[in-house]
């Protein structure tokens, strides 16, 4: 195996600055990027309440660009967007749309085993979403074994590295210094800033909300709801700004980028 | 139930004429919105291959165009793409991501119970894959078994409902009409030329192809490769053009506005 | 491979002009027959109401005298009726008996599986309950992939048909123009006669019916009850008569037996 | 609950002294029955070699016989038999048909959770095969566990019964003393018996066979048919008569109606 | 393959007159030992009500030591204790903890599966709860065809056996002699007598009980309940010695000894 | 509800000072205990490779050890040791044992569902292996939504945590400041410090090792093996010593007793 970043010749001059979105390849297009890298970037969110302000859908538009920027920078082909994850804590407040994790963690099996089928060694699962950890980690080792059931030829290289975006140093640090405490743990000043980079019209959204609940432990969907009535745990939203968006993704796809890279490097 | 389309007064001046994206609404606005409208649209696509020329991401690219563009008409609301579907017959192909069909079942069936314990009652499912197709029907019976176990209060008026936005009856006549035999059945110019309308960096790609494989039985994917050998079923996608699609965006936009009103007035 | 129908000299003169039951074979038999031909029909109904007058056993009846009548015209043999289906909207009437879609997935997966295992490469379901077809077509899918998992030596040649007795052009067309809009879509008078034919006892049970309800769209059990009173959609199965009956198995075994044939004979 | 045997009035005088098979009742029949009757017999066979000169439907005909034969003698109404079963163990010859022991438990659970729908509150399953009886027994657990969940209203009546007529003791012992040490484990002289006088054309297939292997242990497909070569395990069915297999239908009938009897009255 | 039983040379001298406990074994420890032996036993229990005065762990302890024992004689490893087993029917008294039969289906196939992968070929399963046996003869099934489906070496030699230490024919008849129709089914005293030599503080909980409901049928948890309203099932602990307990020990060990030999032995 | 640590009566002098452990109550001993105190203590270990000179049950034997220390000091009953978990990537080492995380993922729903049957309410599972963490907390997700399904009475202060004792700060530091880098990742001197202690025959495996592969990611079980050719993760497992282990157990269930109270206070 000779993976190489950057070294796919793009297949149109449109694309060489871009993304490569696996969405836009087409078969062919795959069969020849597979010659020069057998890396992937898989970027998942979730479709849930992100408190008052919040977009339903922070967690996928996050992933998203951090996933798409860090293709940019990469030359790593992206596939879609898996915008459902694992959110059922969330399910007591309306619009949330939620995996039971057994679901979810046969999903990711099943895209993981359908990349290995075509050769692809290195799977980067970019996620937007905490509550998707675990069962995403569990997903690879039942992968695994699928993988090496099926006697695929790739056994042997078949890896799969989970990153959450907002939990690379580089980001969460800064968060952490720019935000305090007001960064909380659901809804947070930082995954709003960069949804209001993505998405201008949720500025409108922003207001001053009253003092959050603080942030606490996780149980069922009526719990969550009791003890954060509103969504957020211990977050202030209303700090977040564009600018600080644009900032985070930057910080996510240069460290993510390199990681990708070393990932794809491994012997 | 008093269902009204088009009733929902949106929640900014910029939604009022676009399409009502569930992943850019709070929590709070959906709430909002179920007072007045408990119907949701929820398009499914698939990550496959579409012949040499056409985009992996066809049938999510395109659904997704075609929900927002019904969203937009009726004013109901737009629930995130789904952009992976039972694609196993392609598997032969590189690119293609496909979901076991137990696991598209297990998907659809928990994003539908996440609709229904928040009231949404009328789901309309906007599909881009044929192969989707069965397992979707088939999640609607078990969805239904689901909802009646849980008592949920709407279980009497919760309701789901499949369309496929090409075989929408002005849509599959236009493309016959228009394109002959040469509308075949995979990679087909009607589909090619939606994507062609939406993302004009694939006019690129289109290049003459030679003869198509005349369309036929799908079996397993290796049949499937042997038989359709660069993906295509019949069809020569490069008689599609970016004009045609905005117009079947157009005619299937229109027709399924009207059956989702319908679907939604419903008693 | 060389399928040969009708090549098949018969084990006994008894069966020479009979239907090749699997359930009548010994296993020595059914090697033998498989070096002549690797065909199986394999019938499957459902366990349901079929409104005031109609015999729950309906579906699974006729789809077993079709498929007898396929063997015998075609040599091919059959396998014993799964009378067991999906009528998860029949269970708000007392004598329904429904498999989940995930159950009868698996089911059809395992049957499939189990008949590839001995070699049998061209599986021909004779179905008699519309209720059946998505969850069978996703069942296909998935026993595609498990078999081409197990690495079986037929792995290149299995294929699985699906075909729907009362949807045979022949029949649909006749019915339609013997009973016009009569014919409805559930406990219809096609597929009565069928019953009436070869259950002369359901004779007496034939009462003259007040008008149905009109068909119409099929959602949950309790919403079909409602909807579908008496457990009709818009039909009059009064109209048959037992003459009818015969006519519908000669039109589909005639067409089916054709269907079966250029399946096997299919390189 | 005032369940009585025998208490039904037949709905034709043909029936009367007939078996009341389910799937030739309507649903309005099968809802007068429960107002008398809470009990249903459920026939599970198998389809599976039963060495070289037995008819590979043995077990589903000889539960369906007997199935049927108790319907007539108790009045109870029976569903249809299900013919597949749990059979690994015989996939190593051609013809078996075998339901992996997850998707067995499924089936048995789903037909037990739509008959408890239904209020009927004791379930008498009549099996033919020994290879299903664990699996049978693990459902029941499970359907216990959904009824229970489920909350209807017959939670606590809902009783399941597994008999397997081959092992009744009136059979067991006649078999036993007629046939000695050549009654064997499978593909017995008395299951044949059975076969021989149900379907008289399987009298053709009965020839002298050589001492068959000795009955032992069971484990995969493989390894029986290694230690089991034309599939019979210790047994001679040479010696089986339909004059035979008739005495033990008699035999059979006669004790399962006296415990379905008791099985229904019991409080 | 040439088993050897007490050929293992032990590991130190601690051992040598001890149980081979795989937990307190090294994996180059049990790499050697796989070159002498390929038979290891796996005890199973059930963590359940066990009567007014009976351990909850009744069944772990009684198999656990059983299987202990039988290691110590035969120089067979031993894995484990799983504790927990099917015990739905016993959930209406509080401190029972069951696995769904699915759930246990799956992971005895697990664990057998694993065993599979290192080579240990023949399985001896020490069960403690009559609730597990379908559930496990389930597994056994499922996990050969797993084992097949894998390729694995051992494929043709890979077999699994059950045992159930209460129902050793030496057992059973001397507490059948010892305690006649005390004995009952369950919270017996012959499975106390030896959780009473096992630990010795449970002699206080032992206390004369009233006449104990008559042993019965088993249904669901609320039905069992109601007929066995302290949880025993005809039987009088209180007439269990630890005494007792020893000596049950002896007769399981010893006979299972030897039946684990020849398990192990069988070409 | 009114919870109280400490607050027990014990049922016996002897256990005054020691573990409660559930497997050694009655089930009235249960239900007195559920008036005053609804926590539970559930251990879960794995069974796999602890490198060359580590014992293969660890995971379970530390577990356990904590749990039942934390028992002893908090007056909470323990559950039994869920020997088996997670341990796909160590399947390359004879004697690993491993659940898929799908099969862990419903063990543990099906023991935390038993238990809020019976009204416990705080479920604190003290885990001994990395490996487990994923699909445990994936499991919780999903037991809270089967509780919610039940409409079980506790539904709303059901809830569980877990804690890793190998991952307690107080432990996590010692064992840093005391081995430095050679604490390593897997068959770590603090874990194997802790068996020392708690099984006094292990020191006899105890011998100096070659330097370590260095620790690093976990792919499948045969990269795992090529990475980690002895088993180990950069550890030195020669430097731990029984008094250590001793002094991480007096940490670990020191710290745990304090977080279970809490836990069990919550409001």
């Amino acid at each position: 195996m000779t993976n190489k970043t950057k070294a796919i010749v793009p297949f149109s001059t449109d694309q060489e600055q871009s993304s490569l979105r696996l969405d836009l390849f087409t078969w062919t297009e795959v069969e020849e990027y597979l010659k020069d890298c057998k890396g992937v970037i898989l970027p998942i969110g979730s479709t849930e309440q992100h408190g008052p302000t919040g977009a339903i859908g922070t967690d996928a538009l996050t992933a998203e660009s951090v996933a798409l920027e860090v293709s940019k920078r990469s030359g790593v082909i992206v596939a879609p967007t898996q915008p459902y994850g694992m959110a059922e804590h969330h399910l007591g407040f309306p619009g949330t749309m939620s995996l039971k994790p057994s679901t979810l963690l046969n999903l990711i099996h099943d895209l993981l085993v359908s990349l290995a089928m075509h050769g692809f060694e290195r799977i980067f699962i970019v996620n937007g979403h905490g509550g998707n950890i675990a069962t995403i980690k569990s997903a690879f080792a039942q992968a695994y074994r699928s993988v090496s059931t099926m006697n695929l030829p790739l056994a042997n290289s078949f890896r799969c590295k989970l990153v959450n975006w907002f939990m690379v140093p580089e980001v969460f640090h800064e968060a952490k210094s720019r935000y305090g405490d007001n960064e909380g743990q659901h809804a947070t000043p930082s995954e709003i800033a960069l949804t209001l980079y993505l998405e201008p019209m949720l500025l409108k959204k922003q207001v001053a909300l009253p003092k959050p609940a603080p942030a606490g432990p996780i149980y069922d969907y009526k719990d969550f709801r009791r003890r954060y009535p509103d969504g957020r745990m211990g977050s202030d939203p209303f700090l977040a700004s564009a600018n600080d968006g644009k900032m985070f993704l930057d910080k996510a796809a240069s460290a993510l980028t390199r990681d990708l890279t070393n990932f794809i490097k491994e012997p």
